[in-house]
């Protein structure tokens, strides 16, 4: 079977491994207390260009969504989200576990905009009865969403821009943040991400990595107990170092962007060979998750290859996910396509 | 100025405030374990036919839900309700604070269907990825709704099916309860109720009562531990006697049903006056709470009388709530026609 | 049986019956913001000097304990407590459902010392582990204790002076504090309580009301969002009047004192008789709550009197427990003391 | 420096890097549905001789411990545990944070015994005011614990047997537990464990693995949906066979067992040497862990080792641990005995 299931059936990247085999015979701190996650900060600082940022290294992203959403609100306060919003559908109620709402808005292909949070906040700071209603304190989006598409400069500014009007914080769920940031069609780099936001995260898991997430705070209102925060939540891990070597590895001369890029021109391969034959995409996106409305006849020819099945579309076509990954091979699309076009 | 605007703006029948000056001598057990509690319990034993019932007094509303909803749920499960229902958007994330996930669903005049449920219900079943998802594990709905709305018997029949085939609870929200069984479309019984729930309450404090909501639960699953959360939750009231002679005195002999029939009289006098006047009604209500799309104009000419604002229709015309309760005098009601009909 | 087991087991003093019924007929906004809460508030802010503060009325004392605290602390901090504290032993877990831990000492009589609470806030801030512990951000103590006990001022100055050098809030659980206040040997006013302390509350429930508590905030932290937190945890009455109107009636005139000081009085008349007959103390209080260690043999005697069985000393003296109330008669104490020295 | 300070400051076992490596070119299913957590799963079935046990793998201590409590446990039960627990005093409240009390026992030497626990579980029973109190559900204890010392199956049996005989889980943290089993004192096998218990976990994190920690679940009621647990709580590693393939590493053929024995002989070597200069023990430890009370003048004479400070015990003295693990060679060791005797 060859696998376009989703991003996160193979290890890590070679130079990983290798990397932790090197260190493997070396003594560290624990807890994050480490040279190795003190340089993958540093590099991560540096990118962003803002020294004062918090850095912390986190397992998983359902863990850092809640453990970063249970830092910055109070148990009166809720996070705005889109409806298709990792938090909302496919987190077990992680965060309601954790005591706050979600305010589902209604997302277009993944995306939220401006528009529909203003709406949310002016409805609470209008209500005179605020007491009786949560009061919207955070926006998370994804970056890229789960739908694979992005958000523009333009609308990430002005999502931005009314978070904190409103005195909200503006949160981004980068577990594919790669993907997103070397889209062909982004005009975002990491340095806005960073501006625009109080805290988001930069994905390991999805992105080359074995594990990890690393989570970088610009709003020092929540980073002040941000390590009391994972401790409590099981998100500090007890050999920290782990994690650092990992993102220090990926991100100190851009592999991590490198590998992303060319999966998402492998997805837009495959995108380009669907399409081409008259099967529609599902949703337009440019990044490594492509989704289609694909006859059963071929999906049934495609049996060599693992993909995500979304739901039916009418008897005879259904939506279908491919997904490539920092690690798929030309030779596998190549393949895929030739399969496709038979 | 004369009060429509809710229907929890007076003290208590005077009955009840009677009966509480005769008591107020006596001694009594603490923590609801006392006659009264036990005499009101029979008699709500009585009007549902069912001995084995677990009956529990508490005090508010937003208490009762979080607290039964507490005791019924464990924390991967999540309750279905109504976009409009009174959990979902009047509660200051209360269900959320205690762990577990409002599941809305889109209601249609405040009222959700069986079909809606079991589209909920069966995508976790099907679901082959269970242990991502939130488990619906209840639903919830109000009796009348918050928009006075009813459900038929055989509507609530097909909830209540639907529900225990997958293995949900039903609970009602009868916050208003006596005005929604007294209702003139009403073919449901508080026995069908009782049998058709899991759990339900009827509410005091909007029908009669200083205060007071009794929990009837026919689910041992749900009774079994029911104190230790109402304690827990802050829901025992030390002199719990207060609770139980207020329900004793309203349903020992149709007290609670009278009362609510007249409001439900009188507000369907008022409906009828808007209504012919030309101003319709915003949602097609038969209890005592009535929502009108009404032109501004003439709301500045009943500003001798209370109403609740609720949304801005267009320039000229808002949706007002006009509410009659158990203490709405017949000449308030006269008085309002005659000025609407001016 | 003429009752001594509790202080919660009449209704209310008649002023309060009597003004209930008068104003059963007016209407009044819903949820505390209404004349009566108004005049209730104005009066103890006039009572501790201080106009500023935030006055907050709620039903019941383990609401109020976690209403108060959840809306004080954040996850990762606890409250120190003494191991006899209400909220350590009688609450069924309320803290630790809101989520925080009681950090319990040891306490004397009930009472906890400014050196013990600097022990644990010293713990803490020398800890080089700072994020795998919890942070004591809170002191509760209960005046008068639940073993009737109270603090001087020199002790509770000592302990305010601790908490603030330490940065945490004091909070005073006053469900008996018209007891402590007029016990003999009392030097604490109520003004020295609201100079002391961030947050306290005045108790209702046990003092003369049906039921409620007045919590009083002088620290803004704490004030800010406080009627989301009541709303949220089910500890805004609806008919918030019923609540401002009891205090009002208590407060204006000083009744709430005058009641407890007879009470008082009559407790330790209860005492001077047990103890004169060489039936010693187990604790030695000055307010209503008495523990005495009583033969068996008498305990049989007094068949016609209830007390709270605490628990056996030995095969022939049990520890009990004796309260008055602002309801008690002086003939009950007469007759009482009659039968003990009989 | 050589560490002695603790048990998680070197990478993995060499055997486990190797696989890792070996594997990393293979795709496998995620969140835990894959090959080697199956292996893995089947062989700790065979160890404990119970193919019935769910096995789960999940990353950290903590993260275990409240995710374990949090599916076992309803809002108003508790968990016993010795003061010096480690779900009491080094994870900054995260079993409060899920909503649950710990109620402590004073352990000896970081053991509780049998009847301390039936003290508890009888007070319940015998209470009057059950529904005010904190039900004590499960109970949970270290093992080895967190001072070094192990509990005998005549003491592990009584515990069992009072759990059961009260209707309480008995759960044990394992995450020493190789050191524990392989201690020359231990008359326990992993089959005892799992008889005795209702969950324990096999730890990883400090017995060899990069991180990791296999959780063993006899009991029905608590493996039901202990898979939506670990999500909900962020315990679900998306790429789990990492879990999986070091687990079956280490337990395949004896290798966790292996490693742990020689680090507690290392251990008692240390002891020995400390002991025989008449050096005390703090607590005597027969584990990997030992506490000792040292001349703060040879402190400073083992400058070139790390060791872990735990507190003053007088001017001249203080008490240190110091650790051996796993990856502890014997030069290391013999070096430190060396520079203890000079």
């Amino acid at each position: 079977m060859i696998r376009f299931n989703n991003d996160y059936s193979f290890g890590a990247h070679e130079r990983i491994i290798k990397k932790l085999s090197e260190i493997n015979g070396e003594s560290y701190g624990g807890y994050g207390i480490d040279d190795w996650c003190l340089k993958a900060a540093d590099v991560i600082k540096g990118l962003i260009g803002d020294k004062s940022a918090g850095v912390h290294f986190l397992v998983g992203g359902t863990q850092t969504n809640f453990t970063v959403i249970a830092a910055a609100l109070r148990p009166f306060q809720g996070v705005i989200a889109a409806d298709s919003g990792h938090i909302n559908v496919h987190e077990t109620g992680a965060i309601e576990n954790s005591g706050h709402k979600v305010i589902t808005v209604k997302g277009e292909n993944g995306k939220i905009t401006a528009e529909q949070i203003e709406k949310e906040a002016k409805a609470y700071v209008k209500s005179d009865i605020k007491e009786h209603i949560v009061c919207p304190k955070m926006v998370y989006i994804s970056f890229p969403t789960e739908y694979g598409t992005i958000y523009s400069k333009k609308e990430l500014k002005e999502i931005s821009e009314v978070c904190h009007k409103y005195n909200m914080y503006l949160f981004i769920d980068g577990a594919r943040l790669s993907y997103g940031l070397t889209a062909p069609e982004c005009d975002i780099t990491i340095k806005d991400i960073a501006e625009y936001t109080d805290v988001f995260y930069i994905g390991g898991t999805k992105c080359g990595a074995l594990f990890g997430e690393a989570v970088v705070i610009t709003n020092p209102e929540i980073n002040e107990n941000f390590r009391s925060y994972m401790k409590q939540n099981g998100a500090m891990l007890a050999k920290g170092w782990l994690l650092g070597v990992q993102f220090y590895e990926l991100l100190k001369d851009g592999l991590y962007f490198e590998i992303a890029k060319r999966a998402n021109e492998y997805a837009l391969m495959i995108k380009k060979a669907f399409n081409s034959l008259g099967i529609p995409s599902y949703i337009e996106s440019c990044t490594n998750q492509q989704f289609f409305i694909v006859p059963n006849s071929l999906l049934e020819r495609l049996k060599k290859y693992t993909y995500e099945f979304e739901k039916e579309i009418d008897e005879n076509n259904s939506c279908v996910r491919f997904c490539t990954d920092w690690n798929t091979k030309e030779e596998e699309v190549r393949g895929l396509i030739d399969e496709i076009k038979k």
